[in-house]
């Protein structure tokens, strides 16, 4: 599959506002992906289908989550907002027909990470941080470092911050991800 | 076993400045075990006991580390401020004779925390972060905080903010305890 057929499946699946956002992680993704030596074609698959689960309907997705054995149940006691990348990670294989386990793991951690994480894993989480549109406090220090590992630890150390400030939950595979790359 | 012969074992174990530590902890504990409702007895033990292990050396500790099934070797890849707690419970069960669990997982559990943490735990895990002595960044919030898992909360947020900044590693009991408590 080439990257705009992958757009155009995912296009179906979004608002407007974030097929955009999709767009962005895709040429972002694809910089790093050049930058740090990744497979071009699969960041660019990855990229646009990252976001496939993000508007589906909440009982949908705790259905998936409960039925999916590659899933554990413990992730319904976290935030809403992580449920959409495990989830993403089995609607892409069973509706899109993407079998690729780099494509499916990177799609799967976008949004928590995990400890030692894959090369492709890491383009994928990070294109979705920095991608222009975003405007996170401390989002433009991950921009200028140039270090892969170093931008990632300071984007999940910013994102346990954020969390904490808030008093929510942080997932214990972002603490993971952090401790494997300090 | 009372206070004072607690205090008395636990002096010989501690340098001066520390065993003045372990003296306002285990005031600080007392008032909050009769503000909770913890045992005062089993608080009083533990905190005059928690810093048992403090002084020993990095080798004793990692042998125990490893030979204690009851403690995880992955310990020994986190920061050596952790390994005093548990090593601690260790050698307070074999050498000072207390084999209470619930005062033995107070003395475990006083540096990291974790989920579903007792209420003697909580109160020896505040009051080693509140003593007088202490002066870390937000420790006058927590000490104002009114009820004991909102104090415990901030404390854990606190520290996790502290080992982000200093890009240190943070332990999994530390999330874990957050997460069950926010």
């Amino acid at each position: 599959m080439d990257r705009e057929t992958a757009l155009e499946i995912v296009r179906k699946q979004l608002t407007k506002r974030r097929y955009e956002h999709t767009v962005r992680v895709t040429d972002t993704a694809l910089a790093l992906a050049i930058k740090y030596g990744a497979d071009r074609n699969k960041t660019e698959l990855a990229a646009a289908l990252h976001d496939y689960a993000k508007f589906r309907p909440e009982e949908e997705m705790k259905h998936i989550i409960e039925e999916d054995d590659g899933i554990g149940d413990d992730l319904l006691s976290y935030n809403l907002e992580l449920w959409h990348a495990p989830v993403g990670a089995h609607l892409v294989e069973e509706e899109v027909g993407i079998s690729d386990p780099d494509i499916l793991r990177a799609i799967r951690y976008h949004t928590t990470g995990r400890a030692d994480m894959t090369l492709l894993e890491k383009v994928i989480f990070l294109a979705d941080y920095i991608e222009p549109g975003r405007d996170f406090p401390g989002v433009e220090e991950v921009r200028r470092e140039d270090n892969l590992n170093t931008a990632i630890v300071q984007a999940l150390g910013n994102t346990v911050i954020f969390l904490i400030d808030k008093k929510q939950k942080v997932h214990p595979d972002t603490i993971a991800a952090y401790n494997s790359l300090v």
